[in-house]
């Protein structure tokens, strides 16, 4: 008997949001995953991992085959080559077929995008394109597709509604405003068949508090917290800790973020999934996406908690999770940074049944527990 | 000895601007021409007639060697595989290289464009990025991309700056859009190495004056010169002509375009080859991008001639032009269209030495010279 789950294929599912976004899908009972990842930032234990942690929380009556149901298939490819995509739509044609797709590889370094922009465009821009192709040619017309706050720049309101001016100011930004408005145009070309949702990621944190899976990004990490993190274990004690600027109209003058668990953000996804099937929330399109109503069905959501938290905040809590006491030096303010990137997270609240179930706390015991038990990441040996 | 000619590759050359383009550069005496074209709404004859008419115009006591340097290369290939254009940088290695790309090969139906996104967006976007990608690997940095005035939406000033907003109203548009955006941010990565020139072209018209070369589409014209041109032929005659919309805000209440002549328009890529070498262009780049100021070496200009005509202007043209007595009717107007989009050309005037040398009873003899010589366009037999 096949199984009774859907098949989902989130690309990049090994990375740090895709090795949850994963879990969240299983976790469900409603979706099997299958990826195709190049490694370039993640490693293959990771998503052993997730099975794993599936696995461990089936009831205990559970069949062989409800745990055969949670292994991840994984095909190695690099999604800027449609024949790579394509081989994973053509394996699945005789496994009842992909139902869904979340795409979620991407590179994600809005410093580096700016240095590197032909190659964010290909695995942004390019990648998308080619997925969307190789989508429509297997008749597969759903998809939920990682965007990012960075698509507002810097916002005028605060707490930023889906309805503000969509003016990314980096390479990285516009990459994923330019895939929002490429879904848009699909779905607006075949309204009776496309229908894609675009979640915001405001500040993910924290990792699934079995501390089996977490952020392991390839050398210095670029966010503050998992730098944090890895400083907590030792690493990069001698260059310290820089916070740009003190000086910004915020309540201690550094810059506010809202942060979020990212077992929160991945839940996000399996809602969204759900929410694809419904045609109530494609209806007032205008009141979601910023870009004004269409007959298509595509519509974007803010993923953030609503409450913004301060550099220093963040280190007050990464010091009270790890014990770690962090020394830092104020520097300059880093070009392109803005003072507050709240969210206002109501529209995805109410229309997706998002909810923000962690908090500040359980975000920095969650982003230690991975850091703790892996020192080295998914390289430390056991 | 090797020709003094610096190689130009102009993808798409076999096309009507392409074409066009082709010739002027072989005209100027400064460039020899390479293409990459798929022949996918065009013919590899007219390639052949472009050199043709270079070779007639060189004088009398020209060389074998003076003729074979307007001989264009042609690779058969399709830009949306960077393997495909790879293969025309490595073969000019061993020939003195390229020395700059004219990127003219794109998917151009504005109402096409918003039924089948996908195939714009790959055509128009990834084969643009893949440019990029194989001309940093060559390390060729100069480039004059076709833009087009559908970036500007419908304007709120008229004649139409440089700096007006962009706000693209279909898909095809906003394929033009975001190439410029990435063209942008590739000459803003590299500011000592990148020099990029944008061209956002109004409404050509007409052909060489031989007759030899012109605008051959696929299918039923969609634009409105070529449409009445073929029409003069005897084609389309059961079908008449239709007007959308005589109600606008204009003289006659026909809509006003832009239009002149495709040897002017191919001239000013020229004239945008030689200024991709001066400095001063690119210091105020703020006056003329649309985008705001940065450190790299982008630009975008109109070409139009700063005059609009109405479409009942155009067709009084073409009815002393070919003799035809065009019957119309007036139906409701087009979604989209905007009454009236005439470019302010003087940035280009100034900065480009770009200038319109013909006049509109020229645009409408010429667009009538190629179909009068050859009725059925490049497959017209002898």
């Amino acid at each position: 008997m096949p199984s009774p789950r859907k098949n989902i294929l989130v690309t990049g599912a090994a990375g740090y949001i895709g090795s949850h976004i994963a879990l969240c899908c299983l976790l469900s009972g409603e979706y099997s995953v299958v990826t195709i990842d190049n490694f370039s930032n993640s490693f293959p234990e990771g998503l052993k991992r997730v099975t794993k942690i599936a696995q461990d929380a089936l009831p205990a009556d559970a069949t062989e085959e409800d745990k055969k149901a949670l292994e991840i298939e994984v095909f190695r490819g690099d999604i800027t080559l449609k024949e790579d995509i394509n081989q994973v739509f053509e394996a699945y044609k005789s496994k009842g077929g992909i139902w869904g797709v979340i795409h979620v590889a991407a590179h994600k370094a809005v410093g580096e995008s700016g240095e590197k922009p032909i190659q964010y465009y290909e695995n942004n821009i390019t990648a998308t394109i080619n997925l969307l192709s190789i989508m429509e040619k297997y008749e597969v017309y759903r998809i939920v597709y990682s965007s990012s706050a960075t698509v507002y720049g810097a916002p005028k309101q605060i707490p930023i509604p889906e309805t503000s001016v969509l003016a990314p100011e980096s390479v990285y930004g516009r990459t994923k405003h330019m895939s929002e408005l490429i879904l848009k145009d699909v779905c607006d070309s075949k309204p009776d068949l496309w229908r894609a949702i675009g979640l915001r990621y405001f500040n993910p944190a924290g990792s699934h508090p079995s501390g089996e899976i977490g952020e392991d990004p390839r050398g210095k990490p670029g966010n503050l917290l998992p730098l944090l993190s890895q400083m907590a274990t030792g690493k990069f004690a001698e260059e310290g800790l820089k916070i740009f600027g003190n000086d910004y109209p915020t309540p201690d003058g550094t810059c506010v973020r809202d942060y979020l668990h990212v077992m929160d953000l991945a839940q996000g996804h399996v809602d969204a999934l759900a929410a694809l099937l419904r045609d109530d929330i494609f209806q007032n399109q205008a009141s979601g996406t910023g870009f004004g109503g269409s007959g298509g069905k595509y519509k974007a959501y803010n993923l953030g908690k609503g409450k913004g938290m301060s550099v220093l905040q963040m280190v007050e809590a990464m010091r009270k999770a790890t014990g770690f006491d962090y020394k830092y030096t104020i520097v300059g303010r880093r070009t392109g940074d803005v003072p507050d990137l709240t969210a206002d997270p109501s529209l995805a609240n109410k229309e997706l049944g998002f909810t923000c179930k962690y908090g500040l706390e359980e975000m920095a015991r969650d982003q230690w527990g991975f850091n703790k038990k892996y020192p080295q990441g998914y390289e430390t040996k056991k």
